[in-house]
């Protein structure tokens, strides 16, 4: 067990959020359990507020923050959703958020960030100009620093995901979520395992981004290098935090090609007419795969739709076919 | 009251059919809430089976017929959604379906009508080809022709949409569904009113095949002529069956042009996190439009999510402006 972060501390983290975030549906299909010959059972994160579960996390530090470092406000650097889920749970606080973005995000999620009122500071598209950017802020504001998901709080709150989920279905055999960073993947293990110590937790990582994967083929944290995935949310690496709790608890990472994700993301728009982005259909491509398949005893099986966050502007399904031959 | 179809008959229906179909969720949206100013409860027949409302008639109409005549299997001329579930639900019987499709219908239409095991006979794209089709079909087979909504039974099974929809969501003010042929509409106008006689009923057209708006400002039935929209589900005209029913129960007919259909389509997809059809954002366009928004006492609305089967091959969204100016 990881001393850092307890199935006591996902469970006060429910406590402190579940009034201020969505429980969300979990979803069948006929179509994917004929697939895949198991139960499949989808807790629809893209559902959740900011569309993604990173927003469970985020609303958890913030509302944990003693109020005297409350007052003086929140800072992160994130393009992603991470940015909407700590501008929103800022807001839900009443206290200031502040927002380093590299100047070339897309400009629908700047303003998707200053909706909720959030402080936008651009910055040059490097880690160091956003690293630089951030401890300016923290200097000037006195911010406390809200990372997107190595820190304790943060995978807490990501850990409701499974204390919901597990309240919602019966007797799960195995939870498979994607893994980037890794706060998802952590809270769900440490829950899941608290309430069935022998429910088996799965991590699916694109073979583009697989740092995970080769984390626990070699037992020590080897970070990531040059990613390159369609699944733009798992492009960061694991951090001291969250990969002790995954070696410890995830019995195997999965690992998916982006022409997989991308089949897969088209049959869950096309068959459960919900929207999901390439990072949570990493998920389900993972279980429509062989290797998942070929598991002896895993009837029922949770998959965590992490967000559904898609730019409609330049989503284009040119892999048709790859959709077409499943 | 319309002699042809009772509130009886759609209680029926639903005896019959509830065991088939998908009881589908009523989701809400703060986001559109704070749009209207109203309290919005979408019922997403888009979740339903073969992806549109369509299967609960087709089903309730197969399921009907005598022993005698299921026998001899069903017919129908379709490219749509209506295809499809007369297919699935003749499965259900274990009887066989004939259906007669224009020969430019995509392959993926007709593959899916192929896949619950029906068969396709194509046809010249012309309504006398498609009939003539159909004829020859029924003289060769003895098949019982079941029409996509000009039919009692089919009414009766649209109408369990509002069955439904009223038990999910107490005090409804009005309910709101897009109207083609005038199925669906028809039906849940004696639904909903059968359970409340006070509730409100609107339908939704495009400009663009605005027949019914036209035929109840004259107060009789005026034909489709020529029409074009991008919700190609109600391109068809009302019906002898679906007319008097719609002339006696909807208040208004609200119109809303393609522009108004795409960009609320994509505010669905959106902020919503679910697929939906043009013709299903119809109803949704019509109530973020000020027409819809300046009736008084109007709080609680339901809408009919009526389908999301979209080709997402050819779904573009080159209005984006239309969708972010929202």
């Amino acid at each position: 067990m990881n001393p850092m972060v307890t199935y006591t501390d996902i469970e006060q983290a429910h406590q402190l959020i579940r009034g201020h975030i969505h429980r969300t549906v979990v979803l069948t299909s006929q179509y994917f359990d004929n697939c895949t010959g198991a139960q499949l059972f989808f807790k629809c994160e893209n559902f959740q507020k900011v569309g993604a579960f990173k927003f469970r996390g985020a609303c958890n530090a913030i509302l944990k923050l003693p109020r005297a470092k409350a007052a003086r406000g929140v800072v992160t650097h994130s393009s992603g959703n991470h940015a909407q889920a700590l501008a929103l749970a800022a807001a839900i606080r009443g206290i200031e958020a502040h927002v380093v973005m590299p100047e070339n995000a897309p400009a629908v999620k700047r303003r998707a960030v200053e909706d909720y009122g959030a402080t936008v500071y651009p910055c040059k598209p490097t880690l160091a100009a956003r690293e630089e950017g951030t401890a300016r802020v923290m200097e000037t504001t006195g911010a406390a620093l809200i990372p997107p998901y190595n820190h304790p709080d943060i995978i807490a709150g990501q850990g409701t995901v499974a204390l919901e989920l597990l309240a919602q279905v019966e007797k799960l055999d195995a939870v498979v979520a994607p893994v980037g960073g890794g706060g998802l993947i952590s809270g769900i293990s440490i829950a899941s395992k608290g309430l069935n110590p022998n429910i088996r937790v799965f991590a699916a990582e694109p073979t583009g981004a697989d740092d995970t994967a080769r984390s626990l083929a070699a037992q020590r944290l080897i970070p990531q290098t040059n990613p390159k995935t369609i699944a733009d949310g798992l492009l960061t690496g694991l951090g001291e935090y969250t990969w002790p709790i995954i070696r410890d608890h995830v019995e195997r990472v999965l690992t998916v090609t982006d022409e997989e994700i991308r089949a897969a993301m088209r049959l869950v728009w096309e068959r459960m007419k919900i929207l999901i982005e390439p990072s949570a259909a990493v998920a389900v491509a993972t279980v429509l795969g062989d290797a998942f398949k070929s598991m002896p005893e895993i009837e029922r099986v949770g998959i965590v739709l992490s967000g559904g966050n898609v730019d409609l502007d330049t989503m284009r399904f040119e892999c048709a076919s790859a959709g077409e031959s499943q």
